[in-house]
C-alpha cells in the first residue's frame, strides 16, 4: 500500500500558509520582485495600467467602471471607499463613526447571514440611508452573505451598494452586469494570490465623479487618486512597485487558471479534501 | 590611456535608478522577498520588531521613543503623524485643511530655506500654534532646511516639533538627544534603500499617549496602531510582509555601511562625482 497523496510543499520550501491571506504565492509571483523600477517609468506604468484593467474585468465592469488602487492593505481600500460615500459591518461602522458619518447598523451573530426581511424593513423605515455597505464573505468566520439579494433590495429602494469583497474577490462570482453596485473593494493578497501591500476599489465612474472632496483625508481620497491617474497616468504618492509587478504576474496565473470560475473550483476542491 | 571608471550597473542588470526614491536596491534586499510568511507568524513578527527598533536607533531615540509603522508610502506616515496632532509644507497644509485642522503657513520660494527670524516672529505672534511641522530635506528641490535651528526655536517657545524627514532619514544626521522633536516620519524606499510600501513614524511615547482618538481615520490612526502592537505585537491590518522583510535586510546593509555617517559620506561622494 502506498502512502496517501499529500499536497506539494510550497515551491520555495517555506511552510504552506493556510491562512485566508497572506497566503502561499507562486515562485514566479515572487521572482518578478527581483527587479527595481522607477515609480514614474513608462514600463511600470504600463504594468500598473494592465493590472487595473484586469481587476475591473474580473467583475465584468466594462467602461462604466474604473479600478482605483490604494497603497496599504485591503482595509485602506475599504476606508477609502467609505470615506467618499456614506455607509453599513464592524470595521465599516468604526470607520464611519471616526469620520463623523452617520451609520445605521444591522448586526447578526457571527455565524448567521442577515435576514433579508429585516434589511428591507430597515431600508423602508430609514430613507436617510443613502448607501448600503455589505461584506461579501466574512474573512474570519467564512460566512457567505447573500450579496445578490442585498444588491436587489438596494436597487429596489434606490440606495447605492458598496461591497467589501476582500476574501471573495476572484474566487466567488460577482458580475457587475447582474449585481448592481457602486464600488467593490479587495486586495492583492487573497484570492488573486499576490503578495500583500495593495488594496483597490472597482468604482462606478458616475458615482466616483460625484465624490469629489468628500474624503476627510488626502492619502485615502479615491476621487483624487483617480483624477490624478486620468491626468498623469501616475500615482500621487510612491506606489509599492514590487508588490504591483508581482500582482500583475498573479493576475496572469489567475487568468491561466480560468479566472474566478477556475480558482473557485480549486478552492471548492481544497475545501472538500480538507473537510472530507 | 584607459577609459574613465564608470559606476557599476545594478546587480540585476536593470537600469540604475537615479531618482530620490524608489531607488536601486541591492540584490539581497530583493532576494529575501522570495518567501511567504504569515502576517501573524512569530518569525515575521520578530523581524518586524527588529525593524522598528533599528529605525528608532537611527535617531538615537532610546526608550522614550517608539517606531510606529504605517502601510502605504511615506505620505501615509506623514498624514498619520499630522492627524494625531495639530501642525505647518504644502502637502502638510493640504492634509490639515482636509482634516479640518487649523494651519498657519510660512512659505518661501522653492530654492530658499526659511528665514529663522520670521519663524520666530510667527511663533511669538501666534500662541495658538501648538505644533510646528517642518520638512528636513525637500525631496523635489533638494533644499536642506535648518532643522536644528527650527527645533531650537520650537523648544524655546514651547511648541512641539513634527518632522517629515523622507529623503534625509538615514543619510543626514538627526539625533533625538540633540534635536528635540515629538515625531519624525520617513519611508522604506529612500536612504535606507529598501523597496517601497512602508512608511513609519518614530514617536515620543509621551506625545503619542496624549493622541488617543485624535485621528479622523481608522487606518491612519498611529495611536491605535501603536496600542495594538503593545497589546498583541501584531499589525491591525495585513502588513506588506515582503516589503518589511526586505526592509530588514536593507537595515542590515545600512548598519554594515556605518549607519547614517557611512551612507551620508557615500552620497556626498556620489554628489561630488556627479557634480564634478
Amino acid at each position: 500500500m502506498t502512502a496517501p497523496e499529500r499536497p506539494a510543499a510550497s515551491e520555495t520550501g517555506d511552510p504552506l500558509l493556510l491562512t485566508p491571506g497572506p497566503l502561499t504565492t507562486s515562485k514566479r509571483v515572487k521572482e518578478v520582485m527581483l527587479h527595481d523600477w522607477g515609480s514614474r517609468d513608462a514600463a511600470f506604468l504600463q504594468v500598473n495600467a494592465e493590472v487595473l484593467k484586469r481587476v475591473r474585468d474580473i467583475v465584468s465592469g466594462g467602461e462604466a467602471f474604473v479600478t482605483v488602487p490604494m497603497q496599504g492593505s485591503g482595509t485602506f481600500a475599504v476606508e477609502a471607499m467609505l470615506l467618499i460615500n456614506g455607509a453599513y459591518g464592524h470595521r465599516g461602522k468604526r470607520i464611519c463613526e471616526i469620520a463623523d458619518r452617520k451609520v445605521v447598523t444591522y448586526e447578526t451573530p457571527e455565524d448567521t447571514p442577515p435576514d433579508l426581511a429585516e434589511v428591507e424593513r430597515l431600508l423602508k423605515a430609514t430613507p436617510e440611508i443613502t448607501h448600503v455597505f455589505a461584506v461579501h464573505c466574512e474573512t474570519t468566520s467564512g460566512i457567505l452573505n447573500p450579496i445578490a439579494d442585498i444588491a436587489a433590495l438596494a436597487k429596489q429602494y434606490d440606495r447605492r451598494l458598496l461591497i467589501d469583497a476582500m476574501s471573495a474577490f476572484g474566487a466567488l462570482p460577482l458580475d457587475a452586469r447582474e449585481i448592481v453596485f457602486d464600488a467593490v473593494a479587495a486586495s492583492s493578497n487573497k484570492c488573486i494570490e499576490g503578495v500583500p501591500g495593495l488594496g483597490f476599489v472597482v468604482c462606478r465612474k458616475t458615482a466616483l465623479e460625484k465624490a469629489a472632496s468628500n474624503a476627510t483625508t488626502l492619502v485615502l481620497d479615491l476621487h483624487d487618486q483617480w483624477r490624478n491617474f486620468e491626468k498623469t497616468g501616475q500615482y500621487r504618492f510612491t506606489p509599492p512597485i514590487q508588490v504591483i509587478v508581482s500582482f500583475h504576474q498573479a493576475l496572469e496565473e489567475f487568468m491561466a487558471e480560468g479566472g474566478a470560475a477556475g480558482r473557485g473550483a480549486r478552492y471548492g476542491e481544497n475545501c472538500r479534501v480538507l473537510a472530507g
